[in-house]
Formats: structure tokens, sequence, C-alpha cells
């Protein structure tokens, strides 16, 4: 199971679907946009670990419906992903304008702002429909469909549950660690890891316990993944991540590695985090004195102890799941990647 | 067939369903909204129409599946019209506060217009998700599924594709009249009527000929349905209609109202129209002004006119039509109340 060669399928039956949607002439620049949105990049881990749940159940021979489903995941993503741009009012995303951004100058009235927030509304929900669109269509047994669609049921609410959570907080970041952790859990370990995990494996037929072993091994490695997002958020290289380590400051938005900062902050320290965190107009200068305060206070220690501890987690029950060798072993690497990456 | 027993029946399943959803501690607070944004008011049309499409179709007995269908149809359209009213920026909707301005109200940080929309958003996708819940979940065969399915699909592109021409177009309202109905076409004729009648109807089981008959139906009066819509919009009673007879003026929605009278309007009258519709400022005074406009061009009487001929014709298609006979009558009683009525 190579990951490379999984990825390329995955994008060629997206390129394909895409390139299909040209036909309509009434949605073919809206199909344009997301097009490039798709080809700028993103790690593809949803459609990865759907087509790993695939083989861990014991899927095998003709992928096209497992891939048609992993396929479908990015597109759900990537109406999550331009609607939470909007939401964020970011203006980067994979390195190039979001998708709101793009839209702004494709007004029938040139340059739009609220022409491109409200043109990006919709491309999500089309996208979304796309989504179901490349699902619905592919070739599987009723059984199948009705394994299925629980799953990206409950993946479709764990997604919005967590943007709402996480909307609540933002602005206004806390020592609230309980909190910081359920919006990882419904945003990344939800609905990153365990869904897609679980509806590969649901497609390929998955007993309970095989489905129970998805979650045992993903919410500990989607949390573990979203912390090192959060790490990466602050202090990684906007080069490798494709996105401004400002946003997420100015946004303050409540991780919980801002919430083990507040904790442990000494009065002044908390002050200095207080001052900056939440503030739209946060500069490099701010930002750096942050990031003194969050290596000072012990965050960022302790926040690479909550992944470390989350990915050990993580392999035990991949060790004692029922999956197919193969697919674990893949699983255990993309674990690692998950965890140790730099972009 | 008695029409307000079945919404009757519609809203208890809604009423059940949005009630079960407040066991959810984390979306209690959006749910809430949502109850109140559906017990404001609404004419239920879809549900209804896909109530009469399954009665249509033969379908008889037990009539669960077909009412959480129908019901679901309702969840469906609430997530279009939220998001509309953020796109729109309505204040008001149903005679209340629009959902993104109840929202804006219940930010951590009291009043704030931002988080009102993002939260509106999510609340947008949040009951697209419960949408699909209550279908998915209804008692219903494989083969029902499979033949539900993609109608809904064609459903979800078609809203979608409708408001994307609708705001492409809005703010410059032109003569160009096959524009404007493509628009109708899209956003009510397909979206409105003729998928929820198939929807129904494919449910009970319908043959092919059925959901033609359907679609002969159902478009013409979903033609007919939106153009009296978009005369109440301008002329009607907005203590009957529960909108402002504003909005879509200031929006300056390009309607075959607008596309005929600037076709007919003398350089003076075209100057009137350009001058205000289209202006976020446009007051009382403007508003009798442009209306003046579109009775003296006569663009109200064609309006008239072609709703009166897209009547005859979907009444001509029903007599025609494969249906029970007792949905038939109920479905011409329904035609008759959509291009009649004054809210």
């Amino acid at each position: 199971l190579d990951l490379a060669s999984i990825r390329k399928e995955v994008d060629d039956v997206l390129e394909g679907f895409l390139g299909d949607l040209d036909r309509a002439r009434e949605t073919r620049s809206l199909a344009e946009v997301l097009r490039d949105f798709i080809a700028a990049g993103g790690k593809r881990i949803r459609p990865l670990l759907c087509m790993l749940g695939w083989h861990a159940a014991g899927g095998s021979g003709d992928a096209t419906a497992a891939l048609r489903l992993a396929a479908s995941l990015e597109l759900f993503h990537a109406s999550v992903l331009i609607h939470d741009d909007i939401i964020d009012d970011s203006p980067v995303r994979r390195g190039r304008p979001a998708a709101h951004r793009v839209l702004a100058g494709r007004g029938p009235a040139g340059s739009d702002r609220r022409f491109g927030t409200s043109a990006a509304i919709l491309l999500g929900n089309l996208t979304l429909a796309w989504s179901g669109q490349l699902m619905w269509t592919a070739p599987v047994t009723d059984r199948q469909l009705r394994a299925v669609l629980p799953v990206l049921d409950h993946m479709r609410r764990d997604v919005n549950v967590g943007q709402y959570l996480d909307l609540l907080a933002s602005g206004q970041p806390s020592g609230d660690l309980d909190g910081a952790l359920a919006i990882v859990r419904y945003k990344t370990a939800r609905y990153t890891v365990e869904r897609p995990l679980q509806a590969g494996a649901a497609l390929a037929g998955a007993e309970p316990e095989v489905l129970r072993a998805c979650s045992d091994f993903g919410v500990p490695l989607g949390e573990a993944f979203q912390l090192r997002d959060d790490l990466l958020g602050v202090f990684g290289d906007p080069a490798r991540t494709g996105k401004s380590v400002l946003g997420d400051l100015r946004e303050g938005k409540h991780t919980p590695l801002m919430a083990v900062a507040l904790r442990r902050a000494t009065p002044a320290q908390r002050a200095a985090l207080r001052d900056r965190v939440g503030n739209p107009g946060l500069d490099e200068a701010d930002a750096a004195a942050v990031r003194s305060v969050l290596v000072a206070t012990g965050a960022v220690a302790a926040v690479e102890q909550m992944i470390g501890e989350r990915h050990a987690s993580a392999v035990t029950a991949l060790d004692g799941a029922p999956f197919c060798a193969e697919a674990a072993a893949a699983l255990r690497t993309l674990a690692d990647i998950a965890v140790r990456r730099t972009s």
C-alpha cells in the first residue's frame, strides 16, 4: 500500500469528475474555481484514511467505489474549507487567495467583496452537492450504501458542531483546556480521522469491532494531528504550511496550546497574551512576543508531550486492531507523518 | 387529501425531530434558533408537493417514510433560506429577524454582526445535515432510497445554480428576459415544485412517465409561482407576506417583471428605474415611483398574463397525467392557491 500512488489515484478521480463539470455552462465558472482550489494542494488526509480504512477492513479487488468515496470526502472537505475561510476571513489558502477572495474579483461589477462572500457560500454548498453526487453515483451495492450513509451523516454533523464550538470560543482564548479539547475532538479527531477511516471500512463491510478499532486508533491520532496543526499555525514556516503564522493568533483561536499557556502564565505573561491574542491588528513583533510566552510557560513542551501520548495511544490501539496487516502498517506510517510533519 | 391535515402531519414530524435535537448539548442553542425559524411559518409548499407526488404515483397506506421525506425537504429549504438571507443581507424573514440577525445577538461578546453571519453559515450547514439525517433514518427500502437519492441530488444542484445565476444578475437589472426566466426555472420551477413532486413520486416507486408528468406539471406551475412571488415582492402587503416590499428593489433583483419593464420603458421611464432599482438606500417614495413605472409600461399586466398562461399549461398537463385522481384534484387546488395567493 503506497500512499503516494493511492493519492495519485484519488487525484485522478477528482480531476475526471471536476473536468466533467465543465459541461454545464451555468456552473462552469464556479467549477473552475473549485478545480484550482483542489489542484493547489492539500494533504488528502481524509481520502488516504478512507482508502486505508477500506483495506484495513478487508477491502480488495476493484477499488473504483472506494476511490470515488475517498474523492468525495476531499470535495466535502473543500466545501468545509471554502466556508471556513469566509468565517475566519482568511485571505490565503494553500498559498493562494482563498475562494471568497478569488470570487470577489469575478463579480459582474468588478472587484466586490460582498459578491465574493456570497458566491463562496454558494460554491461551498454546490461543492457539497457535487461531493454527494460523486458518492451516490459510485458503483456500490445497497448494503454498502446503507453502511456508508450513517458514517457520512455523523461526519457532516461533527464538523459543523466543531466549527460552531470553535466560533463560540474564538476571540477570547481562556484557560478552559477541556473546552479547547472538545473543539479538537469534533473538528479534527472525528471529522478528519475517525469518520474517513470508518467510511472506507463501512464500504468494505466492516463488522462493529472493526469500526470501533477505527475510533480507538483515529480519535487519539486526530487529536495529535490537530495539536501539531496548532503548533504549526503559530511556529510553522508559512512557505511550507501555505498559511500565515499570524492568522490563528489574530483570530484568537481557542487552542489547547493557548489554554495551557494561560493556565501556567504569570500575571505579566497572561497580560502579554491577552493584549495580543485575538487582536486583528496583531503584527510580527506581537506574534514573536506571544511565541516567547508560549515557550516560556512550558505550553509548547506540554503540547508536544500531549502529541506524543496521543500518538502512542493510537499506535497501541493499532497493535490490537483486527485490521489487515498491510493496512495497519500503512496506518502506522501515516500516523508518524501526521504527528511529525512540518507542513 | 386535505392539505391542511397533511401540513399538520408534516409539522408534527418536524417538531418531533427538532425537539429531539435538544438532547445534544453542543448544538442546543443552534437547534433552538432553527425551531423558532420553522415555527415562525412558511407555506410548506415543498412538503405538500412531496406528499401529493407520493399519492399521485400511487403511494398509500403507512405514510411514515413519505412524511419524513417531506419534512426533510422543509429542513433543506430552511438551510437554503438561512444562507439566502446572509447573501441578500435580509434583516427579516417570516416577520421575524432573520437567523443571522438572531445569532448576531448570541455571540460570546454580545451583539456581533460577524459572529451572526458565521454562525448562520454553520447553522445552514448543520440544518442541511439534519435534513439528510431525517431522510436517511426514515423506514425506506433499498429500492426507495435508490430512487429518491438522484432526485434530491438534482434538487441540491438546481437551487445552488439558480441562486448563483441570481447573484450574478443582481444589482444590475436588465432587459434580458431569457436570463431572468432561467433563474426562475432553476430556483423555483425545479427546486420548489418539480423536484419535491418527483421525490415523493420516486418514493412511491413511480415509473419514468409519472416522473415526466411531474415535470410537465411542475415546471410551468413553479414559474407561475415565482412570477407571483416577484409581484408580491414589490406590490404585496408586508403584513401578509412577512417581508418588506423594499428588499427586492434595493437588491436590484433581476426578475422577469423588471426585464419586461426595461424592454418596454421610454427613456425617461428607464432612467427612473435605473436610478432607483439596486440602490440600497431606496426608500418608500422611490418604491412608489418604481411601481408606477412597472404598471405604466404594462409590465405588471404582461407578468399577470405569463402567470395565467403557465397556470393553464400546468393544468393541461395535469389533465393528461397518469396520476391518481384524488391527488390530481389536490394538485389542481394547490396550483390555484399558488398562483392566486396574496401571501
